[in-house]
């Protein structure tokens, strides 16, 4: 499994043909960055690693592909967390990251046409000159791509307010596996002409279609900010506060909760302090952001919480972004103690406080010795499980949660995707007929089998 | 074509034996408002109208039909405009009214369970009772079904704010050609794990599946409302104001325009009279809505908007009321008058008004007589040119307008589909991979093309 599996001569020379001898590369120390991804818990050799430069060159690379029956696994900033975006079994690497185009700003639309390899820092950067805003936000926004984020429909800290990926999408380019190209670009917000193809590719992982670019709707810039970490008792008292401030907050746009064990691990790997004296039972980070300056009625929200111990406002960036460091550096400090199990789940808000307090004795009774550190989007209903303990290929840990999850009636998967990594747990929130579509589509669309093979549906597709 | 073609008696038996006797429907003075739609332009025969009464029955309902190979049109409120919900060769009508179970109002996560056959009118009722909103407005919302506005994505005068109906999409319940059910129904809003059906059944207009029930998010209730008609120089001077207070207005509900051949005609069959004593060349009518009052703010950002020669302002509800006549009688005006080609096309804003300069003379020159009427969205760039005159079935008017807004930018239907009366015309503005993507969908899900056959494709698909 560790060889270089080698491509027909052929194949390789039509390759080099369309993306120049300098943009295939098979030379394994160049190779090596796309064929790990930034977990560390999936790697795999590619046959070869192509960087096309242009949509062009991603229909010509496909076509060549789809006629020898090649495989490909399409590549943005390699950030995903469940194994999609590293060769498993030979593939072809199809690297993403030179479709980096990026239109100007139309501000009387405020959409902008970005390349699949632009990153998501790079585009919030740019709606931000223009005095808009690009919502999606994650942490590995300096890596995260347009594309990577459209296929696996990303989240993030904002979609309590702004949604998914899906909800920028306004329209998009994308190569479909026979290398023909389907576009549908004129930033048209109402268009009911035929299926939203858009729609159905977000969030397909790359087994449907390589998106080559797309059109993004941007909103109004929020330039006045508030944020406050709070203590609170329980994951209960969290949602309490949720369920008051949801209402009657409007600028609401981050609801965040993580645990001490959490914030005791990122004061260990980084140069944090405790931010409370005495450690609460659940930390929530709470933002607004609007137009004006919602200092104040985030502080008014709040005090008519009686389930707030501890409390720190912040309204400068500088104050801000210490408070965050205890959210964002959750996952490094994680891996800076091991290789996670990274699980990413939503539940129902009525059973997620049942959820969190039952799942940490379930995971240490599946593997003695496992040490689950939770933290997540809790507006809506997301926590990030990550388990450190579990060798990479036992999956004891992860069975037991993500049945957990689906008994809660819970999915398996809230914003990362089921890449290889959930594959075998798809049946748990997928029926048979649901998943009979999906294939029915996957066959339609792929039918050799060539696109991102083995994501979603599992290797015995 | 008129003849009512006959089923073979063990399909009708079972039939009747699924949906009971009652509600197989052969009765032609029973069947006849099944058989023409709203616009009185299509009309077709129904070998027989089942209305089940459950997803249960649909599903062996499609199952019977499915296995006889006999092609099915379902039809919600039948206030389609496209032909896409009658009968065009003695197909089975599968009405789908019965289907009007409406849960409670989870007031947590702000969503309900709705059954396909709800009407939205009831729908936003029962939001509205529980001090939320259903933001999908449109003027057929006594008739109009929650399957069927999900089947087009139906916009209507909120879609500037709120979005479509595949917005409020967070679960969907439907049947497949073959008679399985996919359900996705546990009100999650995040939850990536494999392909968004549910997105992919919007706007397919049941040529996919057939939906029965929906899981809805709701939004906040916007109690307080502002409403002012404008009289403008023209189109270009209502895109003005449009571009300014889209951005300095954060409540703006609706921005509509119309004109003054339409008022007249409001006039001349409602007991409305003009609004202002000297006609303007554009009429738009905007509202604000919102938690507070937001009457001051409109009419400060109005002020400071030069094109507004005439005005009047509305904050009550029946003043409200009246202002809105003027833009919601249209259809009923021009329905008086004759039966009109109705054509439903977006325009990107910057050919907006090169559209409307333009094209009453390129109708005129294609069929003398003909009048063409305009109205619509203006914040969507949606505009509905109605035209009587032609004959049903002249196309010479509508051929000459949906290549006109293809050579603009736009496209040939924003939000009533493309249904029969579009289908060929369809290429103007997808691509042949683009169709070619969408009729490999439609073969997988539907092998038999049994599903609303001739919609979106045409019969020779």
């Amino acid at each position: 499994v560790n060889e270089r599996p080698r491509l027909d001569a052929a194949v390789l020379a039509a390759l080099r043909a369309v993306a120049g001898e300098a943009h295939v590369i098979d030379d394994p120390e160049l190779a090596a960055s796309y064929e790990t991804d930034w977990t560390r818990r999936f790697s795999g050799r590619a046959s070869v690693v192509v960087r096309p430069g242009s949509t062009a060159e991603v229909a010509a690379v496909l076509s060549v592909c789809h006629d020898a029956g090649i495989p490909v696994v399409p590549q943005g900033g390699n950030t995903g967390l469940v194994g999609a975006s590293v060769p498993r079994r030979g593939e072809v690497v199809l690297g993403l990251t030179r479709l980096d185009g990026l239109g100007d700003i139309d501000t009387v639309s405020a959409q902008v046409t970005a390349g699949a390899g632009v990153t998501i820092a790079r585009l919030q950067d740019h709606a931000t000159a223009a005095g808009l805003l690009y919502p999606v936000d994650l942490a590995s926004r300096e890596s995260a791509t347009v594309g990577g984020t459209i296929a696996t429909n990303a989240g993030g800290i904002r979609v309590l307010r702004y949604g998914p990926t899906r909800a920028r999408l306004v329209g998009i380019e994308a190569v479909l596996a026979d290398g023909s190209i389907v576009s549908r670009m004129g930033g048209l917000t109402k268009d009911n002409s035929g299926y939203e193809l858009a729609q159905l590719f977000a969030g397909s992982e790359g087994t449907l279609a390589i998106v080559t670019a797309a059109r993004l709707q941007l909103v109004r810039a929020t330039p006045h900010r508030a944020t406050a970490l709070l203590g609170v008792a329980d994951t209960e008292a969290a949602l309490a506060i949720l369920q008051r401030i949801r209402h009657s907050v409007t600028d609401l746009d981050a609801i965040e909760a993580f645990y001490h064990d959490g914030v005791e691990m990122v004061c260990r790997h980084t140069s944090a302090t405790p931010p409370f004296a005495t450690p609460p039972g659940c930390y929530l980070l709470v933002e607004c952001a609007g137009r004006e300056d919602p200092s104040e009625r985030l502080v008014n929200a709040l005090a008519e919480c009686p389930e707030v111990i501890e409390s720190a406002f912040a309204t400068d960036r500088a104050q801000q972004q210490q408070l965050w460091r205890y959210r964002e550096a959750h996952t490094e400090s994680i891996n800076a103690e091991g290789i996670p199990h990274k699980l990413d789940v939503t539940l129902p808000l009525t059973t997620l406080a049942e959820f969190e307090a039952t799942v940490r004795e379930r995971v240490a009774a599946a593997v003695p010795g496992a040490r689950p550190i939770l933290f997540g989007h809790l507006g809506d209903g997301n926590l990030h499980v990550n388990i450190l303990g579990p060798a990479p290929d036992d999956d004891r840990a992860t069975d037991v949660v993500l049945r957990l999850v689906a008994s809660l009636g819970g999915s398996i998967s809230a914003e990362h995707g089921i890449g290889i990594a959930k594959a075998p747990w798809l049946h748990l929130t997928r029926s048979e007929a649901d998943i009979a579509a999906m294939r029915a589509i996957k066959r339609a669309l792929d039918p050799g089998g060539i696109l991102n093979p083995g994501v979603i549906f599992g290797h015995d597709a």
